[in-house]
Protein backbone atom coordinates (compact mmCIF):
# COMPACT_ATOMS: atom_id res chain seq x y z
CA UNK A 1 0.00 0.00 0.00
CA UNK A 2 1.34 3.59 -1.09
CA UNK A 3 1.57 5.76 1.97
CA UNK A 4 1.27 2.96 4.96
CA UNK A 5 2.20 5.07 7.48
CA UNK A 6 0.22 7.83 6.65
CA UNK A 7 -2.96 5.81 5.92
CA UNK A 8 -1.95 3.97 9.91
CA UNK A 9 -1.48 7.34 11.31
CA UNK A 10 -4.61 8.91 10.13
CA UNK A 11 -7.04 5.56 11.05
CA UNK A 12 -5.22 6.22 14.42
CA UNK A 13 -6.21 9.65 14.68
CA UNK A 14 -10.24 8.83 13.60
CA UNK A 15 -10.37 6.05 15.83
CA UNK A 16 -8.99 7.88 18.67
CA UNK A 17 -11.08 10.75 18.43
CA UNK A 18 -14.00 8.65 17.83
CA UNK A 19 -13.56 6.82 20.80
CA UNK A 20 -13.14 10.17 22.87
CA UNK A 21 -16.01 11.34 21.58
CA UNK A 22 -17.98 8.22 22.25
CA UNK A 23 -16.52 8.62 25.84
CA UNK A 24 -17.26 12.18 26.14
CA UNK A 25 -21.07 11.72 25.52
CA UNK A 26 -21.43 9.44 28.21
CA UNK A 27 -19.28 11.81 30.58
CA UNK A 28 -21.83 14.26 29.23
CA UNK A 29 -24.99 11.96 29.82
CA UNK A 30 -23.01 10.91 33.96
CA UNK A 31 -21.66 13.55 35.00
CA UNK A 32 -23.81 16.81 33.30
CA UNK A 33 -27.30 15.25 32.83
CA UNK A 34 -29.60 12.71 34.55
CA UNK A 35 -27.13 9.22 33.66
CA UNK A 36 -29.04 6.47 31.25
CA UNK A 37 -32.43 4.81 32.36
CA UNK A 38 -35.66 3.84 30.35
CA UNK A 39 -38.42 4.95 32.37
CA UNK A 40 -39.83 7.67 30.30
CA UNK A 41 -37.81 10.43 32.13
CA UNK A 42 -34.41 12.54 31.16
CA UNK A 43 -32.36 8.97 31.55
CA UNK A 44 -33.83 7.68 28.93
CA UNK A 45 -33.58 10.84 26.39
CA UNK A 46 -29.87 10.72 27.56
CA UNK A 47 -29.71 7.54 25.25
CA UNK A 48 -30.30 9.13 21.98
CA UNK A 49 -27.14 11.43 22.08
CA UNK A 50 -24.79 8.02 23.55
CA UNK A 51 -26.59 5.70 21.04
CA UNK A 52 -26.31 8.07 17.63
CA UNK A 53 -22.66 9.17 18.43
CA UNK A 54 -21.85 5.00 19.04
CA UNK A 55 -23.28 3.84 16.38
CA UNK A 56 -24.76 6.42 13.65
CA UNK A 57 -21.24 8.15 13.80
CA UNK A 58 -18.80 6.16 15.24
CA UNK A 59 -19.66 2.60 14.02
CA UNK A 60 -20.71 3.77 10.79
CA UNK A 61 -17.48 6.04 9.88
CA UNK A 62 -15.83 2.87 10.92
CA UNK A 63 -17.96 0.69 8.33
CA UNK A 64 -17.19 3.35 5.32
CA UNK A 65 -13.89 2.29 5.70
CA UNK A 66 -13.43 -1.05 6.70
CA UNK A 67 -12.80 -1.95 2.99
CA UNK A 68 -9.60 0.43 2.96
CA UNK A 69 -7.50 -1.39 5.81
CA UNK A 70 -4.61 -3.34 4.00
CA UNK A 71 -4.47 -5.89 6.75
CA UNK A 72 -7.92 -7.37 5.18
CA UNK A 73 -7.29 -6.94 1.46
CA UNK A 74 -6.30 -10.78 2.06
CA UNK A 75 -9.65 -11.90 3.54
CA UNK A 76 -12.35 -12.62 0.80
CA UNK A 77 -14.61 -9.75 -0.77
CA UNK A 78 -17.73 -11.67 0.35
CA UNK A 79 -16.34 -11.73 4.03
CA UNK A 80 -15.77 -7.89 3.80
CA UNK A 81 -18.82 -7.48 2.51
CA UNK A 82 -20.57 -9.34 5.64
CA UNK A 83 -18.37 -7.19 8.10
CA UNK A 84 -19.82 -4.16 6.04
CA UNK A 85 -23.21 -4.91 6.04
CA UNK A 86 -22.96 -6.03 9.78
CA UNK A 87 -21.32 -3.16 11.88
CA UNK A 88 -23.94 -0.69 9.72
CA UNK A 89 -27.14 -2.84 10.62
CA UNK A 90 -25.82 -2.64 14.00
CA UNK A 91 -25.54 1.28 13.57
CA UNK A 92 -29.08 0.96 12.02
CA UNK A 93 -29.98 -1.04 15.10
CA UNK A 94 -28.82 1.35 17.70
CA UNK A 95 -29.98 4.57 16.12
CA UNK A 96 -33.24 2.93 15.75
CA UNK A 97 -33.32 2.67 19.59
CA UNK A 98 -32.12 6.18 20.18
CA UNK A 99 -35.29 6.93 18.28
CA UNK A 100 -37.26 4.80 20.46
CA UNK A 101 -35.72 6.57 23.53
CA UNK A 102 -36.60 10.11 22.49
CA UNK A 103 -40.14 9.54 21.18
CA UNK A 104 -40.97 8.20 24.09
CA UNK A 105 -39.51 10.37 26.50
CA UNK A 106 -41.31 13.36 24.30
CA UNK A 107 -44.76 11.17 24.76
CA UNK A 108 -43.90 10.71 28.46
CA UNK A 109 -43.34 14.52 28.75
CA UNK A 110 -45.69 15.75 26.63
CA UNK A 111 -42.83 17.55 24.24
CA UNK A 112 -44.14 17.35 20.58
CA UNK A 113 -42.75 15.05 18.27
CA UNK A 114 -40.91 16.07 14.45
CA UNK A 115 -41.16 19.78 15.15
CA UNK A 116 -37.46 20.59 14.54
CA UNK A 117 -35.50 20.96 11.54
CA UNK A 118 -33.07 18.31 13.44
CA UNK A 119 -35.83 15.71 13.92
CA UNK A 120 -37.36 16.19 10.07
CA UNK A 121 -33.30 15.83 8.69
CA UNK A 122 -32.50 12.98 11.58
CA UNK A 123 -35.56 11.04 10.38
CA UNK A 124 -34.89 11.40 6.26
CA UNK A 125 -31.43 10.56 7.05
CA UNK A 126 -32.51 7.02 8.99
CA UNK A 127 -35.29 6.32 6.25
CA UNK A 128 -32.15 6.85 3.53
CA UNK A 129 -29.81 4.78 5.73
CA UNK A 130 -32.32 1.89 5.89
CA UNK A 131 -32.73 2.09 2.17
CA UNK A 132 -29.30 2.50 1.53
CA UNK A 133 -28.97 -0.88 3.82
CA UNK A 134 -31.60 -2.53 2.29
CA UNK A 135 -30.46 -2.12 -1.88
CA UNK A 136 -26.87 -2.86 -0.44
CA UNK A 137 -27.84 -6.14 0.83
CA UNK A 138 -30.34 -6.70 -2.41
CA UNK A 139 -27.82 -5.74 -5.06
CA UNK A 140 -24.21 -6.58 -3.62
CA UNK A 141 -24.77 -9.20 -1.16
CA UNK A 142 -27.48 -11.57 -2.16
CA UNK A 143 -25.88 -13.01 -5.30
CA UNK A 144 -28.63 -12.36 -7.93
CA UNK A 145 -28.27 -9.02 -9.12
CA UNK A 146 -26.52 -8.94 -12.30
CA UNK A 147 -22.86 -6.88 -13.17
CA UNK A 148 -24.40 -4.17 -14.82
CA UNK A 149 -26.97 -3.89 -12.43
CA UNK A 150 -24.10 -3.74 -9.69
CA UNK A 151 -21.76 -1.49 -11.67
CA UNK A 152 -24.91 1.15 -12.22
CA UNK A 153 -25.52 1.33 -8.65
CA UNK A 154 -22.17 1.03 -7.10
CA UNK A 155 -21.21 4.55 -7.73
CA UNK A 156 -24.53 5.64 -6.01
CA UNK A 157 -24.12 3.37 -3.06
CA UNK A 158 -20.60 5.17 -2.51
CA UNK A 159 -22.19 8.38 -2.83
CA UNK A 160 -25.33 7.89 -1.01
CA UNK A 161 -23.00 6.51 1.98
CA UNK A 162 -20.86 9.24 2.79
CA UNK A 163 -23.47 11.90 1.60
CA UNK A 164 -25.77 10.36 4.69
CA UNK A 165 -22.67 9.51 6.87
CA UNK A 166 -22.04 13.89 6.60
CA UNK A 167 -25.56 14.50 7.17
CA UNK A 168 -25.78 12.18 9.97
CA UNK A 169 -23.30 14.41 11.72
CA UNK A 170 -24.57 17.75 10.63
CA UNK A 171 -27.88 16.47 12.28
CA UNK A 172 -26.03 15.20 15.38
CA UNK A 173 -24.97 19.09 15.67
CA UNK A 174 -28.19 20.40 15.79
CA UNK A 175 -29.31 18.31 17.88
CA UNK A 176 -26.63 19.18 20.29
CA UNK A 177 -27.48 22.70 19.88
CA UNK A 178 -31.08 22.40 21.05
CA UNK A 179 -30.34 20.04 23.96
CA UNK A 180 -27.90 22.77 24.97
CA UNK A 181 -30.18 25.66 24.65
CA UNK A 182 -33.35 23.88 25.97
CA UNK A 183 -31.16 21.90 28.81
CA UNK A 184 -28.83 24.87 29.90
CA UNK A 185 -31.36 27.45 31.85
CA UNK A 186 -29.42 29.13 34.77
CA UNK A 187 -26.53 29.18 34.08
CA UNK A 188 -27.84 29.84 30.28
CA UNK A 189 -25.60 28.66 27.23
CA UNK A 190 -24.98 31.71 26.25
CA UNK A 191 -22.97 32.11 29.91
CA UNK A 192 -20.56 29.61 28.22
CA UNK A 193 -20.89 26.94 31.47
CA UNK A 194 -18.62 23.82 31.63
CA UNK A 195 -20.78 21.75 30.41
CA UNK A 196 -21.39 24.21 27.20
CA UNK A 197 -18.01 24.02 26.29
CA UNK A 198 -17.11 20.43 26.86
CA UNK A 199 -20.22 19.69 24.86
CA UNK A 200 -18.94 22.29 22.12
CA UNK A 201 -15.96 20.10 22.12
CA UNK A 202 -17.42 16.93 21.75
CA UNK A 203 -19.23 18.57 18.60
CA UNK A 204 -15.90 19.44 17.41
CA UNK A 205 -14.53 16.08 17.30
CA UNK A 206 -17.49 15.25 15.56
CA UNK A 207 -16.35 17.27 12.53
CA UNK A 208 -12.84 16.00 13.00
CA UNK A 209 -14.27 12.33 13.03
CA UNK A 210 -15.83 13.36 9.80
CA UNK A 211 -13.21 14.72 8.06
CA UNK A 212 -10.62 12.01 8.72
CA UNK A 213 -12.74 9.35 7.85
CA UNK A 214 -14.21 11.42 4.34
CA UNK A 215 -10.31 12.08 3.79
CA UNK A 216 -9.49 7.75 4.09
CA UNK A 217 -12.84 6.92 2.22
CA UNK A 218 -11.79 8.98 -0.67
CA UNK A 219 -8.51 8.49 -1.63
CA UNK A 220 -7.99 6.27 -4.80
CA UNK A 221 -4.69 5.02 -3.53
CA UNK A 222 -6.12 3.68 -0.76
CA UNK A 223 -9.24 1.32 -2.34
CA UNK A 224 -9.13 -2.09 -1.77
CA UNK A 225 -7.01 -3.72 -4.95
CA UNK A 226 -9.08 -4.93 -8.25
CA UNK A 227 -8.76 -7.92 -7.83
CA UNK A 228 -11.14 -8.51 -11.28
CA UNK A 229 -9.01 -6.27 -13.21
CA UNK A 230 -5.53 -8.12 -11.95
CA UNK A 231 -6.82 -11.65 -13.32
CA UNK A 232 -7.75 -9.86 -16.45
CA UNK A 233 -3.90 -8.66 -16.59
CA UNK A 234 -2.94 -12.29 -15.40
CA UNK A 235 -1.47 -14.41 -17.97
CA UNK A 236 -3.14 -17.87 -16.98
CA UNK A 237 -5.63 -18.90 -15.44
CA UNK A 238 -7.89 -15.43 -15.76
CA UNK A 239 -11.44 -14.56 -16.05
CA UNK A 240 -12.69 -11.87 -18.04
CA UNK A 241 -13.66 -8.62 -17.00
CA UNK A 242 -17.74 -8.08 -16.04
CA UNK A 243 -18.28 -12.08 -15.14
CA UNK A 244 -20.26 -13.14 -11.82
CA UNK A 245 -16.37 -14.58 -11.14
CA UNK A 246 -15.84 -11.54 -8.03
CA UNK A 247 -19.84 -11.46 -6.99
CA UNK A 248 -20.64 -13.00 -3.67
CA UNK A 249 -21.47 -16.47 -5.35
CA UNK A 250 -17.51 -16.81 -4.79
CA UNK A 251 -15.35 -16.45 -1.55
CA UNK A 252 -12.80 -15.19 -3.31
CA UNK A 253 -10.00 -17.81 -3.19
CA UNK A 254 -8.04 -18.13 -5.96
CA UNK A 255 -4.71 -20.25 -7.00
CA UNK A 256 -2.30 -17.90 -6.13
CA UNK A 257 -2.91 -15.10 -4.19
CA UNK A 258 0.60 -13.67 -4.05
CA UNK A 259 0.56 -12.96 -7.35
CA UNK A 260 -2.87 -11.70 -7.53
CA UNK A 261 -1.70 -9.08 -5.67
CA UNK A 262 1.34 -8.08 -7.37
CA UNK A 263 -0.81 -7.86 -10.54
CA UNK A 264 -3.37 -5.82 -8.89
CA UNK A 265 -0.68 -3.79 -7.69
CA UNK A 266 0.29 -2.82 -11.63
CA UNK A 267 -3.11 -2.57 -12.39
CA UNK A 268 -3.73 0.17 -9.42
CA UNK A 269 -0.35 1.98 -10.63
CA UNK A 270 -1.66 2.13 -14.05
CA UNK A 271 -5.18 3.60 -13.13
CA UNK A 272 -3.01 5.96 -10.59
CA UNK A 273 -1.01 7.57 -13.59
CA UNK A 274 -3.65 8.47 -15.49
CA UNK A 275 -5.69 9.24 -12.60
CA UNK A 276 -2.86 11.94 -11.80
CA UNK A 277 -2.56 12.67 -15.51
CA UNK A 278 -6.18 14.20 -15.61
CA UNK A 279 -5.68 15.57 -12.47
CA UNK A 280 -3.00 17.82 -14.02
CA UNK A 281 -4.76 19.20 -16.45
CA UNK A 282 -6.97 20.82 -13.44
CA UNK A 283 -3.90 22.58 -12.32
CA UNK B 1 -19.90 14.88 -22.72
CA UNK B 2 -21.35 11.90 -21.44
CA UNK B 3 -24.74 12.29 -20.06
CA UNK B 4 -25.24 15.47 -21.33
CA UNK B 5 -28.77 15.76 -20.42
CA UNK B 6 -28.75 14.32 -16.64
CA UNK B 7 -26.07 16.47 -16.26
CA UNK B 8 -27.81 19.59 -17.35
CA UNK B 9 -31.17 18.15 -15.14
CA UNK B 10 -28.95 18.36 -12.45
CA UNK B 11 -28.03 21.67 -12.87
CA UNK B 12 -30.98 23.04 -13.49
CA UNK B 13 -31.98 21.16 -10.39
CA UNK B 14 -29.18 22.61 -8.06
CA UNK B 15 -29.60 26.00 -9.61
CA UNK B 16 -33.42 26.54 -8.86
CA UNK B 17 -33.31 24.79 -5.47
CA UNK B 18 -30.50 26.85 -4.66
CA UNK B 19 -32.08 29.80 -5.95
CA UNK B 20 -35.53 29.42 -4.37
CA UNK B 21 -33.37 28.79 -1.08
CA UNK B 22 -32.17 32.39 -1.45
CA UNK B 23 -35.67 33.68 -2.21
CA UNK B 24 -37.21 32.09 0.63
CA UNK B 25 -34.45 32.97 3.01
CA UNK B 26 -35.38 36.53 1.67
CA UNK B 27 -39.41 35.93 2.31
CA UNK B 28 -38.13 34.87 5.71
CA UNK B 29 -36.21 38.23 7.19
CA UNK B 30 -39.41 40.31 5.13
CA UNK B 31 -42.66 38.52 5.70
CA UNK B 32 -41.43 36.28 8.97
CA UNK B 33 -38.86 38.87 10.68
CA UNK B 34 -38.21 42.08 10.66
CA UNK B 35 -36.48 42.99 7.01
CA UNK B 36 -32.87 44.23 6.44
CA UNK B 37 -31.78 47.16 7.69
CA UNK B 38 -28.23 48.32 9.57
CA UNK B 39 -28.76 49.86 12.59
CA UNK B 40 -27.41 47.45 15.20
CA UNK B 41 -31.23 45.88 15.75
CA UNK B 42 -33.17 42.66 14.29
CA UNK B 43 -33.17 44.13 10.93
CA UNK B 44 -29.47 43.83 10.37
CA UNK B 45 -28.84 40.42 12.87
CA UNK B 46 -31.38 39.24 9.38
CA UNK B 47 -28.22 39.94 6.86
CA UNK B 48 -27.00 37.15 8.73
CA UNK B 49 -29.02 34.65 7.32
CA UNK B 50 -29.57 35.93 4.07
CA UNK B 51 -26.01 37.10 3.22
CA UNK B 52 -24.66 33.02 4.18
CA UNK B 53 -27.50 31.27 2.36
CA UNK B 54 -26.49 33.96 -0.86
CA UNK B 55 -22.42 33.40 -0.70
CA UNK B 56 -21.46 31.26 1.42
CA UNK B 57 -24.03 27.99 0.30
CA UNK B 58 -24.93 29.09 -3.24
CA UNK B 59 -21.95 31.15 -4.29
CA UNK B 60 -20.25 28.75 -3.04
CA UNK B 61 -22.38 25.86 -4.95
CA UNK B 62 -21.81 27.31 -8.02
CA UNK B 63 -18.11 28.04 -7.75
CA UNK B 64 -17.27 24.70 -6.92
CA UNK B 65 -18.96 23.40 -10.35
CA UNK B 66 -18.14 26.00 -12.44
CA UNK B 67 -15.40 23.82 -14.18
CA UNK B 68 -18.10 21.38 -15.04
CA UNK B 69 -19.91 22.98 -17.43
CA UNK B 70 -19.72 21.97 -20.68
CA UNK B 71 -20.02 24.63 -22.59
CA UNK B 72 -16.94 26.36 -20.43
CA UNK B 73 -14.46 23.74 -22.12
CA UNK B 74 -13.40 25.69 -24.86
CA UNK B 75 -12.56 28.57 -22.84
CA UNK B 76 -9.13 29.41 -21.69
CA UNK B 77 -8.34 27.67 -17.86
CA UNK B 78 -7.09 31.04 -16.62
CA UNK B 79 -10.16 32.42 -17.34
CA UNK B 80 -11.88 29.53 -15.50
CA UNK B 81 -9.18 29.76 -12.48
CA UNK B 82 -10.12 33.28 -12.18
CA UNK B 83 -14.19 32.79 -12.46
CA UNK B 84 -13.62 30.07 -9.53
CA UNK B 85 -11.54 32.04 -7.46
CA UNK B 86 -13.82 35.57 -8.18
CA UNK B 87 -17.04 33.68 -7.33
CA UNK B 88 -15.21 32.28 -4.42
CA UNK B 89 -13.98 36.05 -3.30
CA UNK B 90 -17.68 37.24 -3.71
CA UNK B 91 -18.82 34.42 -1.54
CA UNK B 92 -15.88 34.87 1.26
CA UNK B 93 -17.00 38.86 1.52
CA UNK B 94 -20.42 38.11 1.89
CA UNK B 95 -20.14 36.09 4.81
CA UNK B 96 -17.58 38.22 6.24
CA UNK B 97 -20.17 40.94 5.74
CA UNK B 98 -22.66 38.63 7.30
CA UNK B 99 -20.39 37.75 10.27
CA UNK B 100 -20.04 41.42 10.97
CA UNK B 101 -23.89 42.17 10.90
CA UNK B 102 -23.96 39.11 13.82
CA UNK B 103 -21.19 40.28 15.70
CA UNK B 104 -22.80 44.19 15.76
CA UNK B 105 -26.21 43.11 16.81
CA UNK B 106 -25.11 41.06 19.45
CA UNK B 107 -23.07 43.88 20.48
CA UNK B 108 -25.61 46.08 20.63
CA UNK B 109 -28.07 43.90 22.43
CA UNK B 110 -25.25 42.89 24.73
CA UNK B 111 -25.50 39.04 23.84
CA UNK B 112 -22.01 37.09 23.96
CA UNK B 113 -20.59 36.30 21.16
CA UNK B 114 -19.01 32.71 20.48
CA UNK B 115 -20.26 31.12 22.67
CA UNK B 116 -22.29 28.56 20.47
CA UNK B 117 -21.33 25.35 18.73
CA UNK B 118 -22.75 26.97 15.47
CA UNK B 119 -20.44 30.06 16.14
CA UNK B 120 -17.31 27.74 16.68
CA UNK B 121 -17.78 25.36 13.84
CA UNK B 122 -18.74 28.91 11.44
CA UNK B 123 -15.65 30.48 12.51
CA UNK B 124 -13.29 27.67 12.04
CA UNK B 125 -15.40 27.21 8.36
CA UNK B 126 -14.33 31.07 7.49
CA UNK B 127 -10.54 30.38 8.83
CA UNK B 128 -10.29 27.14 6.82
CA UNK B 129 -12.31 28.89 3.52
CA UNK B 130 -9.98 32.42 3.83
CA UNK B 131 -6.91 29.59 3.64
CA UNK B 132 -8.20 27.75 1.00
CA UNK B 133 -8.68 31.12 -0.87
CA UNK B 134 -5.24 31.76 -0.38
CA UNK B 135 -3.18 29.21 -1.12
CA UNK B 136 -5.29 28.34 -4.17
CA UNK B 137 -4.60 32.05 -5.58
CA UNK B 138 -0.72 31.03 -4.33
CA UNK B 139 -0.67 27.68 -5.76
CA UNK B 140 -2.88 27.40 -8.63
CA UNK B 141 -3.61 30.94 -10.00
CA UNK B 142 0.14 32.97 -9.76
CA UNK B 143 2.33 31.19 -12.29
CA UNK B 144 5.19 30.67 -9.27
CA UNK B 145 4.21 27.08 -7.95
CA UNK B 146 6.14 24.07 -9.65
CA UNK B 147 4.24 21.65 -11.27
CA UNK B 148 4.83 18.93 -8.36
CA UNK B 149 3.43 21.01 -5.92
CA UNK B 150 0.64 21.65 -7.88
CA UNK B 151 0.40 17.88 -8.54
CA UNK B 152 0.57 17.10 -4.63
CA UNK B 153 -1.91 20.34 -3.25
CA UNK B 154 -4.81 19.46 -5.60
CA UNK B 155 -6.61 16.70 -4.00
CA UNK B 156 -6.05 18.29 -0.79
CA UNK B 157 -7.80 21.76 -2.43
CA UNK B 158 -10.53 19.56 -4.01
CA UNK B 159 -10.87 17.66 -0.63
CA UNK B 160 -10.66 20.86 1.50
CA UNK B 161 -13.47 22.82 -0.82
CA UNK B 162 -15.87 20.08 -0.56
CA UNK B 163 -15.27 19.13 3.13
CA UNK B 164 -15.67 23.56 3.81
CA UNK B 165 -18.71 23.21 1.70
CA UNK B 166 -20.36 20.39 3.44
CA UNK B 167 -19.41 22.22 6.87
CA UNK B 168 -21.30 25.18 5.90
CA UNK B 169 -24.75 23.58 5.15
CA UNK B 170 -24.23 22.11 8.29
CA UNK B 171 -23.59 25.37 9.91
CA UNK B 172 -26.22 26.95 8.18
CA UNK B 173 -28.69 24.19 9.46
CA UNK B 174 -27.53 24.68 12.98
CA UNK B 175 -27.69 28.53 12.96
CA UNK B 176 -31.21 28.19 11.65
CA UNK B 177 -32.29 25.35 14.45
CA UNK B 178 -31.16 28.34 16.78
CA UNK B 179 -33.06 31.18 15.61
CA UNK B 180 -35.99 29.39 15.52
CA UNK B 181 -35.56 28.55 19.27
CA UNK B 182 -34.86 31.99 20.44
CA UNK B 183 -37.27 34.07 17.92
CA UNK B 184 -40.38 31.57 18.09
CA UNK B 185 -41.60 31.96 21.66
CA UNK B 186 -45.59 32.08 21.54
CA UNK B 187 -46.37 30.29 19.71
CA UNK B 188 -42.88 28.41 20.52
CA UNK B 189 -40.98 26.07 17.78
CA UNK B 190 -42.80 23.00 19.36
CA UNK B 191 -46.02 23.84 18.50
CA UNK B 192 -44.73 24.64 14.56
CA UNK B 193 -46.21 27.53 13.79
CA UNK B 194 -46.41 28.33 9.50
CA UNK B 195 -42.38 30.25 10.44
CA UNK B 196 -41.83 26.87 11.93
CA UNK B 197 -41.92 24.90 8.73
CA UNK B 198 -41.62 27.63 6.51
CA UNK B 199 -37.21 27.86 7.74
CA UNK B 200 -37.64 24.04 8.10
CA UNK B 201 -38.36 23.56 4.39
CA UNK B 202 -35.29 26.14 4.08
CA UNK B 203 -33.37 23.88 6.08
CA UNK B 204 -34.11 20.84 3.63
CA UNK B 205 -33.51 22.72 0.56
CA UNK B 206 -29.98 23.31 1.85
CA UNK B 207 -28.93 20.06 2.31
CA UNK B 208 -30.70 18.93 -1.06
CA UNK B 209 -28.76 21.86 -2.55
CA UNK B 210 -25.35 20.48 -1.61
CA UNK B 211 -26.20 16.90 -2.38
CA UNK B 212 -27.05 17.82 -5.65
CA UNK B 213 -23.65 19.64 -6.05
CA UNK B 214 -21.96 17.63 -4.42
CA UNK B 215 -22.93 14.68 -6.88
CA UNK B 216 -22.20 16.84 -9.81
CA UNK B 217 -18.46 17.88 -8.14
CA UNK B 218 -17.33 14.36 -7.82
CA UNK B 219 -18.66 12.34 -11.19
CA UNK B 220 -15.45 11.10 -12.45
CA UNK B 221 -16.51 11.83 -16.18
CA UNK B 222 -18.08 15.38 -15.97
CA UNK B 223 -14.84 16.68 -15.03
CA UNK B 224 -13.42 18.94 -17.75
CA UNK B 225 -11.26 16.96 -20.15
CA UNK B 226 -7.53 16.77 -19.43
CA UNK B 227 -6.08 19.24 -22.13
CA UNK B 228 -2.67 18.56 -20.57
CA UNK B 229 -2.80 15.04 -21.14
CA UNK B 230 -4.71 15.28 -24.70
CA UNK B 231 -1.71 17.52 -26.05
CA UNK B 232 0.94 14.68 -24.75
CA UNK B 233 -1.17 12.23 -27.15
CA UNK B 234 -1.33 14.81 -30.06
CA UNK B 235 1.09 13.58 -32.68
CA UNK B 236 2.73 16.84 -33.32
CA UNK B 237 3.10 20.35 -31.55
CA UNK B 238 2.27 18.43 -28.06
CA UNK B 239 4.11 19.76 -25.16
CA UNK B 240 5.49 16.75 -22.41
CA UNK B 241 3.30 16.25 -19.92
CA UNK B 242 4.32 18.03 -16.32
CA UNK B 243 5.32 21.05 -17.95
CA UNK B 244 4.19 24.88 -17.35
CA UNK B 245 2.51 25.09 -20.57
CA UNK B 246 -1.27 24.14 -19.13
CA UNK B 247 -0.01 26.49 -15.90
CA UNK B 248 -1.85 30.15 -15.49
CA UNK B 249 0.95 32.24 -17.25
CA UNK B 250 -0.57 30.89 -21.08
CA UNK B 251 -3.94 31.48 -21.92
CA UNK B 252 -4.62 28.09 -23.49
CA UNK B 253 -4.90 29.21 -26.91
CA UNK B 254 -4.09 26.38 -29.54
CA UNK B 255 -3.72 25.88 -32.80
CA UNK B 256 -6.50 23.80 -33.35
CA UNK B 257 -8.78 23.17 -29.98
CA UNK B 258 -10.95 20.98 -32.07
CA UNK B 259 -8.48 18.58 -32.58
CA UNK B 260 -7.48 18.58 -28.82
CA UNK B 261 -10.80 18.32 -28.07
CA UNK B 262 -11.27 14.76 -29.68
CA UNK B 263 -7.63 13.28 -28.25
CA UNK B 264 -8.68 14.83 -24.83
CA UNK B 265 -12.30 12.81 -25.51
CA UNK B 266 -10.25 9.37 -26.31
CA UNK B 267 -7.89 10.28 -23.05
CA UNK B 268 -10.99 10.90 -20.91
CA UNK B 269 -12.76 7.65 -22.16
CA UNK B 270 -9.40 5.52 -21.61
CA UNK B 271 -9.86 6.76 -17.93
CA UNK B 272 -13.02 5.90 -17.36
CA UNK B 273 -12.57 2.09 -18.80
CA UNK B 274 -9.90 1.43 -16.14
CA UNK B 275 -11.92 3.88 -13.17
CA UNK B 276 -14.79 1.07 -13.92
CA UNK B 277 -12.83 -1.95 -14.03
CA UNK B 278 -11.66 -0.81 -10.94
CA UNK B 279 -15.22 -0.37 -9.61
CA UNK B 280 -15.87 -3.42 -10.91
CA UNK B 281 -13.74 -5.07 -8.62
CA UNK B 282 -15.58 -3.46 -5.32
CA UNK B 283 -18.77 -5.22 -6.58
Amino acid sequence: MEDYGRFLALLVSALHVGFVAVILSLVWVFHYREGLSWDGGAGEFNWHPVLIITGFVFIQGIAIIVYRLPWTWKCSKLLMKFIHAGLNTIAMILAIVSLVAVFEYHNASSIPNMYSLHSWIGLIAVIFYSLQLFLGFAVFLLPFAPVPLRRAVMPIHVYSGLTIFATVIATALMGITEKLIFALQNPAYSSSPPEAIFVNCLGLLLVIFGALILWMASRPHWKRPPEENAKALLPVGGTPEGTEAESTMTDGSQADKADLRINSDIARKQNLKLDEAAQRSTM
